[in-house]
Formats: structure tokens, sequence, C-alpha cells
């Protein structure tokens, strides 16, 4: 059976929870075994091996590498959002970084959504699926709250919001956003990245005048009910772009924007003003590198008081931009 | 440890397969657990629940009906192979079908790879997956061939090909590319879809007058090394619009292209002889409904024998319009 409650509409809650913890900053969770937080050595005496079901993964020797994996990412990202909640309103997690270590990584990818619900933070599953009919339901259920089957409830991730790639059209957008809509939830349309590959494509000028970014930015407006505080279906904006940001911002009053690329890629908070005009809610500063990498910059041994300081830095900076 | 073995590139072994096996037919497996097959009834009895390594999620009452579900979708997969292997030359899995059962389907989904491996078919993951920089990779490791961790080998799905959204462009595409060529693999690029929605953004025309699907066919058809007997990028295009696929194949003349649409969706394999004049193997005809559902619309009570007599069918299509 589906636990399915009612809930408020993403944008309220997402709005709320920014005003709330006074923060838009996200924290982006994509971890790389080989370079995890020093002094994580994971074993199958873990407590956690038994709460994440690896138990049977790690008695055999093809599925022990992967489990071993998995632990240690677990691990990694309980102590990060430990070091990191109190400055940030919501967790991204990077499905890509979970998948690769197969089955043992999903179930850890289901572990962490539960210690961001744990931490009162919202979870965006940054997963850029694009597909329709009842394929994009499936990825919705996955994501979102689940499937029913004729033996029962399967839950899905959870997931307050989702990350969704608009290639294939508007029933590439709708059963996504139908399912978010369901459970409260919101989605992120990919509109323009922020990646130097967006040229090829995301950048070019239609004969109608009009880049493909601003045509798809178009639809992503249209999808906004008008209600509430926000709108439910936002949009990444690179933030190595900020006059695109100010542009899409024109475009999409009310969408709240989930903006990656402040750091590693080159962009800096500063020139985010534009996205913030809806509120706090609507400029969702998403950082990963920025954050758990801070000890490598920073030359501290403390890779959480590192984290911590990093991310009370980058969310000041988000409130100066904001102000 | 990798077990990587140097393989021939994926073109040729792409080639080769259909030629052998006499067949350009690939069978799609999108299980719904609510429509599988009749006679199934999974239970924690099962000697696949071990094989699986289900046997912690049915032990427990919130993972056992994803469980449960993820051994009939096993069985279910197994008996479409078993039915129609003699006339297909790859199976299409779509790994949201999996997804959605969680944990249990992503074991699922590696332990099906293993039965396509078993009965000599390529293996094709339609995970439609678009991202960039150590994300791009990290998708392709978790679908071709695994990752190296501090703690072993973790192996992927061991997928011939996958399919790539390119929306976000060449750093998009080349990483899946890069990874697929160490293994002898392959990779299908989204060009023009089968779906209604296929109209909002790669239809567009560019102010340089060619349409989107033409700008993203022209950056495949530049992958193309010019070696062996077909390239290793390849295309998706919908069936449904027999017209552009004669376009794309002038564009991509060497691109294996992946064909969806043909029965459920409205497109003709008579409509796709274009799609072939590189060989059999240029022309991947997709088919998932008409076969693993040809028992409802034939009234057939026995499910596998109404698909084995369809994937003949649909194979001597192939064979007519390759002719």
């Amino acid at each position: 059976m589906s636990t399915r409650v009612s809930s408020p509409p993403f944008g309220d809650r997402l709005a709320a929870a920014a005003d709330r913890r006074g923060t838009p900053l996200v924290l982006g969770l994509d971890p790389d075994p080989a370079r995890l937080w020093p002094g994580i050595t994971p074993s199958g005496d873990d407590p956690a091996a038994t709460s994440l079901g690896l138990q049977a993964a790690l008695a055999h020797e093809g599925t022990r590498p992967g489990a071993l994996a998995a632990l240690a990412v677990y691990e990694h990202c309980r102590q990060v959002i430990e070091a990191t909640a109190h400055s940030c309103v919501a967790v991204k997690l990077q499905v890509a970084s979970f998948e690769r270590l197969g089955p043992a990584g999903w179930q850890t990818l289901h572990a962490v959504a539960q210690l961001v619900r744990d931490a009162d933070l919202l979870l965006i599953a940054d997963a850029k699926r694009g597909d329709i009919d009842v394929t994009a339901e499936s990825y919705a259920a996955a994501l979102f709250d689940g499937t029913e089957t004729p033996w029962g409830w399967v839950p899905g991730l959870g997931a307050d919001a989702v990350t969704v790639n608009p290639l294939m059209g508007h029933d590439a957008i709708q059963p996504f956003l139908d399912r978010a809509r369901a459970v409260g939830g919101g989605i992120f349309v990919l509109v323009r990245t922020s990646n130097p590959g967006a040229a090829d494509f995301q950048e070019q000028r239609l004969a109608s005048g009009e880049p493909l970014w601003q045509r798809i930015a178009g639809q992503v407006a249209a999808l906004d009910s008008g209600k509430g505080a926000l709108a439910d279906a936002g949009a990444v904006c690179g933030a190595t772009v900020p006059e695109r940001v100010a542009e899409l911002r024109q475009l999409m009053p009310r969408a709240p924007f989930l903006l990656p690329g402040v750091g590693a890629q080159g962009g800096t908070i500063d020139g985010l003003r534009a996205a913030f005009a809806p509120g706090l809610g609507g400029g969702l500063v998403t950082v990963s590198r920025g954050l758990v990498r801070a000890h490598e910059t920073s030359g501290d041994h403390d890779a959480a008081a590192a984290a911590a300081s990093a991310a009370r830095d980058l969310r000041d900076q988000c409130l100066r931009a904001a102000a």
C-alpha cells in the first residue's frame, strides 16, 4: 500500500524551507569512492551493513567490493551532511555516483535519502531523466513515491524534486510533473546548463529568432499554475552564465532555479542576484566540490570543519546576493 | 580488478552478429510488474531468489514486495528471451522498469543482462543518460564495464551499447563514447525520437536553416572513425517518421540506427528501408509490446508461442525491407 499523505505544493514547501532555514544553499553529493573523506574504513562489522541490507553482498567475493564501497560512501555522505546541514536547505544527490556501485549503490542511495530527510533537508534527485509514456512514469515512480505491484507497494526514493531532461518534449516533462504534483514534489527542467557543450544545441538560435534555451524556458514557464509561493516546475540554469540567469528569470518569474557551476566550474554567487527575485527559495545554489573538498583547497586537516566553514561562507554569499 | 578483455569494435561486432543471426530485430524489455506473462508466481523458495541475492530483501516486510516483484520480472524476462531469441540480434533493456523496483530491481537488471549474454544476444541499455564530466563517466561505468574502487573492482551492467541524450552537447556524449570504445561498446544518441513531443525541440528549425535533429545528426556523424563495418556511434531514430529515417541515413551513412516505434506507436518496418543501407545491423528495429503482448492482440493463450510467432514475422518483415 502507498503511504501517500497529502502534502502542500512543492513551491510552498521550498519557499518556506528556505526562509525558515535562512539559506538557499544546496549540498551536492556525488561521492567518488576513491576520494572520500579521510579515516573512512568500511567493514562487514559496521552496524550500517545491517541497516543497509548489505550483509549478503559482503559475504560474496564478487559483490564484496561494491558493498564495501557503498558502506564507505554512506559514511562519507553521513559525515558531509552532518557537517554542512546547518547552512543548507536541500541535498542534491547525483544518482550516477550511486548507480556505479551497482545494487549496493542503489541501497545506499535510498539510505542516504533517509539521512537527508532525518536532517530536515529537502531531497533533490539529480537524475536528469528524460523519457516518455510508461518509461517516464517508471522513472518518476522510482524517484518519487513508488510503485504499486501485485505483491504490494514498492517504495521509491522519496525525492522532493528531480531533474528532468526536456529534449524529447512535453511528453517527456509532463509525466514527471504529474507524479511530482501528486506527492507535493517538483521538477527542475534542464534549460541552460553550466557546461561548455551547452553551446552546441541549447544556445542554437532558432529560425524564430530565439535561442533553444528560450524556447525551453517558455515551455517551463507555461507549466506554472500561478498558485503558491513559487512554481513547482523549476529550471536548471548554469551559474557559469549569469547573463542567462537574469534573462531566464524574466522568462520564468516564479520558477525555482537550480544553479550548479559555482566554484569548480567558475561561476560566482554574486552574479546570481536575479535568481532570488521571487525569494530565497528561487535561487538554489548547488555546490558539491566546493564543500566536500574544501579541506583540499584550504589545507585544513579536518574535512568536516573545512566543509562547515565553507558552507557558512557560501550561505552568507547567497544571503548577500539575495538581499 | 577489471576483467577487461580486448574486444573488436562495436560496429564490427554488431554487423557480424546481425549477419550471423540473420536478423536486425531487437527485443525491447520494459516489464510492468502488473502485466507480466500469466502463470508467474514468485516465492522465497524460488531458486532464483538465491542467485539474485534477494533472500535478505524477501525476509523483511518492507522490502518483500520489491523482491517478489523483481523475482517475477526476472522470470518474465527469462521466458520472453527464451521465446524470441531465435529471431533477435539484441535485447534492449528499459532501465527505468528495473529502477522502479528499487535495489531489488537493480539486482534483477544485472541478472537479466546475464540472461541476454547467455542467449548470445547483444545488450543495449536504454537509459537515455545525459550528463557531463565525472557524472557521465559514472553512468558509463555503471552501464558498461565497471568502476575501480579502493576496495576492488565493482562490475557494471556489461552493456554492449547504451542510449545517450545529447541535449547538454559534446561533453555529454564523448565520455560515454570513450568508455564504450574502451570495451568494444557503442552508443545510440537520441537524434529524432518517435514521440509527438519530438516536434517541440528536435524539429525546431535553426536560424542556419537546418532543424535541430539535423544538427545533432551532424555531430553524431562526425564521431565516426570511418573504420570497420559500421560506426560505433549510432542514432535513435523513431520508426514513426520514415521520411526522417531516410534523411538521417544520408547524414549518417555508417551509423547503426536504433528504431523504436514500430507497432504500438504506429511505425511500419516497410518504411525503414533506408536504415538498412549499410547492412542488416544498420537498422535495429526494436519492438517491445508487439512481442511481449502479442498474445493479447492475437487472442493466443500461449504468450510464449504468440511472441515467438510475432518475432519470426517481424524478423521476416525486416529482412524484406533490407533486401
